[in-house]
């Protein structure tokens, strides 16, 4: 699945509200000293939650409750007589449909366009006072606006009830899943190491606290797994960590199961610096405030630079410390021996299912009957027969002919389009499994491709396997790998428009930092044995087809016949086991080291999903593997 | 010539300076009220002239004045009981070995080194003021370090008068080269055409004056050139642009040759917006704050982020727009047809030379007599025999065997190597000429070659080839072709650490903004057609020998079969033809395409430069090229 790009179709046409009661309620509010001691006279509605998360839970979706528009971007703001919202180019089209004319669409990107803040300039009454909610409005963001508004005479003022959970009447109440303790066997580290480890890294920079707000960082460190949110197994909570305390901020009532009582070691005596006090996740503001009250002349706190402004600013500026990337996002992103054996396990049961669903396709496709929803759903129905499948790990992109061509297509009544033989198919999906995250696309065709669909199909095979079988220096981040994907595409005058891989969690966020591969020169951090990304470029023909060759592959040691400066090198290993069509492949165009790297890969596949399809008595698709597998020449 | 790589090697072995008086004398101004209103306890000396300059002429080497120690980057700061001075790693030994004991090393990137700033405040007492020349400290620099300053109770404050340029007796006066107009043959603009579409730009972005602070932008803007710097053909000046108004502040005794006062039309009655008005070099202080006292409420000037904090800080921050780039650094840097002619035409003489120089080598190389500097002189008289040749662009990289692997090494009395049958020899050169600037390396062996020096040399060449013959959509930038250049050397474990090329002027500097290709993913600008950059990847074999293939290249439009999003694709040109020794090449390591393009290039080398020796007459150096670019099997 492709994290950068953009989608064009949205995830449910929802009728427009009618927003001018809501607007009236929010102004209302704005003037309401149950809130704030004086009106404000505009209120900004980010996108996002306090956690810095990508998907959010219904209960922080409350930008699209106000203004209609449920894009994964957007910021919305009121004043006493505008209502505007900002999007960019991917969304213009959708948020225009969904909302309704009391709003003003800011077209981002456009040249006539005015920034939020020029904007507020420009519709404000003098020295007026804007509001935000300090929780979801990340630091730097509001350093910026707040700079910006005090140069025309206005300030920004953090307004700590959120007015949109205020007049919103039924709102859903924030999830608190069952949690899930993870063992050894699927971790590798108890918590207990990883909290020794993330000690030595704070003792290393002299630090004294670290507070968590990823909501991944935080599932990763105590071994615990929720499904707070769709598609990410995570759960809404903080974390402070001292060198001799540790708190955790979550739903008190989670900790009534045994099992998690255990796991946290909350009732057995333990070493004291490994207890866990727990509070109830409201409490992290005023015991963040209790922590720094007591700071020493010279002690520090790491937070993430991307953390809410107001947790942020509870620590004193010469007490805080702002970091890019956590030392458990970085520790995180580099899988240990047990958790890379979970990814292949993983990867060789949604091989196994994706194997099923093609020799089913096959089938089926002739009859007429199959959709891209009904493609879509078979595979999850194939994948939840495999073991520890716990659910998707994003919303499956299943797409027929033009549809492909839609980046971040999802099939919807309206959309949906039938398999055929005379158009090319393209299903990115994954799960998530107790061992591991998958994520993986193929493109083929059920007919006979035409000359143009291979020729095109071929060049992203080369640039696929430019990556994967690059050998590259230690210390090389992912962004110079990002060219050898397109180089094929650009000797033929093509490009794709989005990057090649995102880093991806073991049974965590499918898309997670800090690593990546992109033309997009984003603060990467260098690739390192043991860090898992996918590998997908792809070609986009409008109106047309889309082809995407992805497989999530593993940094692992290289071993070419030099070592310059002892420095070491790294190549790929590809964790994900699925035939990619020989049919869509013009073999002219191959070179034979890539002809060589292409059989070898339907070899392991073979080999590794064969035995797996033996072993699970699945016939079919075992047949279909080894036909799908037949060296090329 | 190599631009972002170490320097072990230094310009001169100068005798220590006794530094004692000198600081004695230092100090003392930094009491004196006739420079400052109260005494100040630690004062700043950067490298660098007021005007960005790579290079610097010998009035503004301070910090070597002060220190001994003339590597090209290095701050020196000295307080009432310390002299401190820090540069980077490619310095240490050098500056050790240069600065006597009254200085400190700084060594930069070392953990325990402490930046400037918090040296200042370790060692200052409470309340200090620091001083610092506002005219050689870049505003941005000037804001961080003011910053950290005033954060620890401390001042940083600008003193006019250069308190080095108090003390230092014997000073160089700033050099007022006689200036060089250059016509429209050379040009393909008149300095008026610029002056216009600077004026169209600055419309566009409703910016109503422009200051032009770099030399070489200035050079570039009036078709004028100097020799203020050496290598460089710039002169000192200033300019003012504004929609009816030109200033230029130079020496004015420059004014006094009647073809300067033609070519600015100076005596003759022009368009009143067209007329240029000059005033002495040190006045452009007075006449921009005279300007910025009479702007409007709402207009903008435009200067670049690297000028000096004294100039920046003249234009009050609501009419203060800082650009990276300035209008003219891009327009200069997409060379016209007369300019892509004139570079075109001074690479075939540049060629000529080498040519014959190479052809000499050989015969003179037996008799063991030709050393590296003997070489490197070879090279510069039989360049000075073309026409139009003017000067060096860059002190010669004249390197035999273990020399070769010093990235910036400039042969030394020493250090001079003689050149052997034995050892590879590396000439890395370049030339002004009055129609363009030159910068090629060729690595030869005038023996046998090992078999590990072929097989690097090959690397090295298929990285060569690889970006030259990159095929890229319009918009890319360079550094997404840097990896190019190294996949062969990664795939067997090599690499080289250095970027791999930069922008070249015409006739002007030999490293310009604002393109180039290198991993460090600096802000560079996309390509253009026309943009002019070098390729140069290497090799180094520390101890053993350097291998580094360069040649000079134009951005071209490319042609492939298909034209995604009619964006166009760009390619490069080699406007370098000098043959690349194909004895060093192992040709079973290269693929038929790099062998087509060796064959290729070779054809064009012979081709033109051959028609220009026979021209010339020069009967041997023909006979050598000749031999020189026979096919490759």
């Amino acid at each position: 699945m492709n994290k950068t790009t953009p989608s064009i179709i949205w995830d449910d046409f929802i009728p427009l509200t009618i927003t001018v009661e809501l607007l009236r309620q929010l102004r209302q509010a704005m003037r309401n000293t149950k809130y704030i001691a004086e009106p404000i006279q505009a209120y900004i509605v980010p996108s996002g939650d306090a956690h810095q998360s990508e998907n959010l839970a219904p209960c922080d979706c409350r930008r699209e409750f106000i203004c209609g528009f449920n894009g994964s971007a957007g910021t919305a703001i009121v004043t006493e007589k505008h209502a505007a919202m900002w999007t960019d180019g991917r969304y213009f089209l959708q948020a225009s449909q969904q909302m309704d004319n009391n709003w003003t669409l800011m077209k981002m990107g456009l040249k006539e366009t005015l920034s939020q803040e020029d904007w507020l300039i420009s519709v404000l009454p003098e020295n007026s006072t804007v509001g935000v909610d300090p929780w979801i409005i990340a630091a730097d963001q509001w350093k910026n606006m707040s700079k910006a508004l005090a140069g025309a005479g206005h300030s920004l003022v953090a307004v700590q009830d959120n007015l949109i959970d205020a007049i919103w009447m039924d709102r859903p109440t924030r999830p608190s899943t069952q949690l899930l303790t993870l063992g050894l066997g699927f971790t590798g580290l108890t918590w207990q190491d990883k909290m020794t480890a993330l000690r030595s890294k704070m003792a290393e920079r002299k630090i004294s606290w670290f507070v968590a707000t990823a909501l991944d960082e935080i599932a990763w460190l105590f071994n615990l797994r929720g499904s707070d949110i769709e598609y990410d197994p995570v759960f809404f909570a903080y974390a402070i960590v001292g060198m001799n305390t540790i708190r955790l901020f979550l739903d008190i009532k989670r900790l009534a199961v045994p099992t998690v009582r255990e796991h946290l070691q909350l009732d057995t005596p333990s070493k004291a610096e490994l207890s866990v006090q727990t509070a109830p996740y409201e409490s992290v503001f005023t015991e963040l405030q209790a922590v720094c009250a007591s700071l020493g002349p010279k002690e520090k706190v790491w937070i993430s630079d991307k953390a809410s402004c107001a947790l942020t600013q509870v620590i004193p500026k010469a007490h805080r410390t702002l970091i890019p990337y956590t030392p458990l996002c970085l520790a995180k992103a580099v899988k240990n021996a047990t958790e890379i054996q979970g990814m292949k396990m993983a990867h060789i049961k949604d091989a196994v299912a994706l194997c099923e669903l093609f020799a089913w396709l096959e089938k089926e496709i002739p009859k007429g009957t199959v959709t891209e929803i009904s493609a879509a759903d078979k595979a999850e129905e194939l994948r939840s027969q495999q073991k520890d499948f716990v659910g998707l790990s994003f919303p499956s992109i299943s797409s027929v002919g033009p549809n492909g061509a839609i980046i971040h297509y999802k099939p919807l009544p309206e959309t949906n389009r039938t398999l055929s033989l005379n158009e090319i198919y393209l299903l990115d999906s994954g799960a998530q499994y107790i061992d591991g995250t998958t994520d993986v696309t193929r493109t083929m065709h059920f007919g006979s491709p035409s000359a143009y669909e291979k020729e095109t199909f071929t060049y992203v095979l080369k640039g696929h396997i430019a990556v994967s079988a690059a050998i590259f220096p230690n210390g090389t981040k992912g962004h110079l790998l990002d060219s050898f994907a397109r180089q094929a595409l650009w000797e033929s005058g093509l490009d794709y428009l989005h990057g090649t891989g995102h880093g991806v969690g073991c049974f965590l966020n499918v898309h997670e930092g800090p690593c990546g591969i992109s033309y997009k020169t984003f603060a990467d951090e260098p690739l390192e044995a043991g860090m898992i990304v996918s590998d997908e470029p792809g070609y986009y023909e409008d109106g047309l087809f889309g082809i995407r060759i992805e497989n999530v592959v593993l940094v692992v040691p290289a071993k070419p016949k030099y070592n310059y400066r002892n420095k070491g090198s790294l190549t790929f290993e590809p964790l994900t086991l699925v035939p990619i069509q020989a049919k869509m492949v013009n073999t002219d165009l191959l070179t034979q080291k890539e002809r060589d790297w292409v059989n070898e890969y339907h070899r392991q596949c073979r080999e590794t999903i064969g035995a797996e399809l033996d072993r699970q008595g699945r016939k079919e698709a075992l047949d279909w593997l080894i036909r799908e597998t037949q060296p090329i020449a």
